[in-house]
């Protein structure tokens, strides 16, 4: 099928060649125009503009947008919306939050226009080679572009999940899950580290990533990580993080469903973000209060 | 190699019979009679009692336990050492605490056995087809085992971790993430479950388990679990729990390292062994104290 | 001073007589008629609307509500403004939420009128005997009913917090801490309870409320309920909540701050609102899954 | 009452003097002598050695031990025993493992001594004013040291909990709950920290300990530190710990009773020893693995 790429990142820089890779056409369009010419390498349509981009897409046009959640999507939105016709499908496949895409699905619709939510992982890799796909929206829309998610993911590495917002929500999800199961593994070799026994943890992840139960893809990770850095000491432990977990978090709450993990988790990276706290400074000083124990006073 | 197998349960059993698979020699035995005499049609040579199964061995002999953590690997030891000789070698292929582990290990170095310790991964089927070891012992001990555990493992599942007691320790910490990763899959679900959305959750773990970050042997069991139990609602979330994760705590509290995800996950478990909780009336008492909130009385 | 007070609840009565035994002449109204008659013997003066309770407010008319959190809060404001002048005063001394607060403030500002929350500890008898109170609002407000707040707090317990929304956002944080302490506390008398020793806990709350590092007024609770149910064993440890404990969890992911006792004691009561969790099921599906435990079947 | 006393510290000194204040006779030791020669200005009898000092006691001798837990409390009972005869008292008013009292009890029950675990509270101004004692030993015992622990304690503020280790079993748990609700308190000044209002944290501390449902001794100390450093910008949020936090997780999970808000009170503590983190290295390595996401690499 043919289709626009808006925004051309690292992830979806590496779709559109995987599109490219099974013979879809590919309009691409980003802000920045050099990814645009380079894809044209690999067989893209260069656009220089959304409106050139929508205007070579033949009806019913398929516009995926692969930028930053938040604002930026709602601008690509209102860019695109003027140059589109009922019937046309939009495809967010970033990572934005369920209920900003429940809200642009509603005004979409108002105008015919189907929209669809495409959460993706895999990382990097994934969007080159095979990914997983999240996809949310109309049954009409989904036959329209259910062929095209099924060469870009790995076999079986694609859900139609429902009604528009189920597949963000379900990105959402992941990405919790993925919180609290790297976690799960930053504290196990946190301890192999303080340990009194003396591990090599390219080798542990390697036995861990081979006929354990917890091998999966994070485990594979992990071996690469530490055959570059064998004790990680070139780096420092600061985790960043996009705004899925927080979400997760929030979505549990609001739930009244149980995710402790997925909630420390994301305070471990908070904390994380911090040289010192003010929580520790209120311990502190309340030890010193009562107990006259001393305190680490400032340089 | 020949080696004698004290303990024929589900994990014992099944890891004899992948050794016969891989024409290595095994003497059985278990209390009970039956499984040595079902493993003799396989090519095992059954024993009565740990005597006979001892004298049935060359030198050096190699005798591997099978059986549950705690006092009965100590009697199975007292049961053994009196037949064994200097070079021999005893294996605790269980889950043993390695704090125990270490003591064993000093008490049958004093007679001049070698004593190792096989954290064993992969589950029952992995026993039989294919699991994941973590080996500690010396390194006389190891070069004498090696190839049998190369047999015995999936590809790259296997690694000899050092001196006597690193390989339950490693086992152990791999439970502890197991605990924690269980637990975010498991609050991934149950966020999904109270959501507005109304997934097949057999679908969402398939398309998990192909492509996604979180990929991996979990999540391929919980598309057969759910392949059976479409929302799980023939069982109960009661969550018991055998050793490991508890270990893993104590041992990241000795250490001063975090773990308080697979803490929480250790936390979350004993919640769920209680319909009611003490903890929880406390609380409800102290609301009807102090805001006349209304408490649940008891029927 | 005169106030109306919208809202006779346990909160919203208690104060009135509080007020009432200041000397402070108090219009009294609930949608339930009772209570206003009640108060009348009081001295109160009894309101059947709320036009009747303004038209008889001298300039500035200060009206406080004590009514739910939530809509209830608009739908009143929408009520009472049409019967407003610019200089007049309404103090929502309920909790709600700061953001609505913070827009509430702004709508009554564009009219003139001064807008103040007043975040309200201390429970019933706090309400009736002496309170604590934090009080945002512009300085005008502040100086015209700052003595009777002194009048309605113990001695020392009321503060002027600055603008609009810091009462009510002070008194949400108040409450995160006291979802902490009260788990913390109800932790430490679930292990007394299973533990080898047999406490009195009617006494040991006595004992920790006279002297010790955690002495305080929910202590001094803990001896009251258990002098009345000594193993609390009329009751469920069902443990609701109302909304300010989630609200700080989300404020704290918001600002990226540390709370993760708090989340955790949120958590747990929800976890106390399930008889059986998902969570727990899929923990149990999957280690039956992999090592063959077995699960406990449904009735 | 005459009682010997064996350790003066900061706590150990106070209760002297607490002790002389109320007219009892008190025989003082330390190893460095100077406290002991202080105390006697008070009244005090100084002895020079333990064997001094329990050759001035009256049978039945009254031997309180106010050392730090661990090793040399078993120094002191060793030191102590020879001296001593069936019906004598020795009273650990430190904070050991309940599981050593237990021991120390045994040992001592052998040989007819008495062994007494009072459990201390109330913090350095509590020992010298009035403090909080839970108190376990035989019925006999207690019998004759009651009148003092009534005259050392603020009224109710102690309590005799029974057999030998009930007194610093409680005193544990009462540790335990102090590091939930110092967390909780210091998690909510932390978002106070980070959010849009500007508080003035003593006014804060002050209206919360007054009138309010967390007010409490605790919440008058932060008064106390706030007036002296409005911000706590003078001191590092460095949480140091002595052991029986720990502990008191450890017993949760002994007795598998849920404790999470106590064990993340801890981990916390662990986390704020630490400038960086393995647990966080690992996470950002595989977010860097699988995202891209840029790392922070060290100077």
């Amino acid at each position: 099928m043919q289709l626009g790429m808006i925004g051309l990142g690292k992830m979806g820089y590496n779709l559109v060649r995987n599109m490219l890779s099974h013979r879809h056409e590919v309009v691409a369009y980003d802000v920045s125009p050099e990814p645009a010419k380079e894809l044209a390498n690999y067989g893209a349509v260069p656009a220089t503009t959304i409106e050139e981009l929508v205007s070579k897409l033949h009806k019913p046009r398929t516009v995926w947008m692969m930028v930053p959640a938040g604002k930026i999507v709602d601008q690509v939105i209102d860019q695109v919306i003027p140059h589109l016709e009922p019937g046309d499908i939009v495809i967010d496949g970033g990572n934005s939050h369920y209920k900003d895409t429940l809200a642009r699905g509603e005004r979409l619709q108002a105008k015919g226009i189907h929209y669809m939510d495409a959460g993706t992982s895999g990382g990097t890799s994934g969007a080159l080679e095979g990914g997983c796909f999240m996809i949310g929206g109309s049954p009409e829309a989904w036959d329209h572009v259910k062929d095209m998610f099924h060469d870009l993911s790995v076999e079986k590495g694609y859900l139609y999940t429902g009604k528009v917002g189920s597949g963000h929500f379900l990105k959402m999800i992941h990405n919790g899950i993925e919180y609290g199961m790297m976690q799960a593994i930053a504290e196990g070799f946190e301890i192999l580290d303080k340990s009194q026994f003396d591990y090599n943890f390219e080798e542990v992840s390697r036995v861990w990533a081979n006929g354990s139960v917890i091998r999966g893809w994070l485990m594979d990770l992990m071996e690469n990580a530490f055959s570059k850095d064998p004790k990680l000491d070139q780096i420092r432990g600061v985790m960043n993080a996009s705004g899925e977990g927080q979400w997760t978090v929030e979505t549990a709450l609001d739930l009244k469903a149980n995710a402790p993990v997925i909630a420390l988790s994301m305070f471990m990276r908070f904390r994380s973000l911090e040289d010192d706290t003010f929580h520790g400074k209120v311990v502190a000083a309340l030890r010193n209060e009562f107990g006259g124990h001393a305190v680490v006073r400032k340089e």
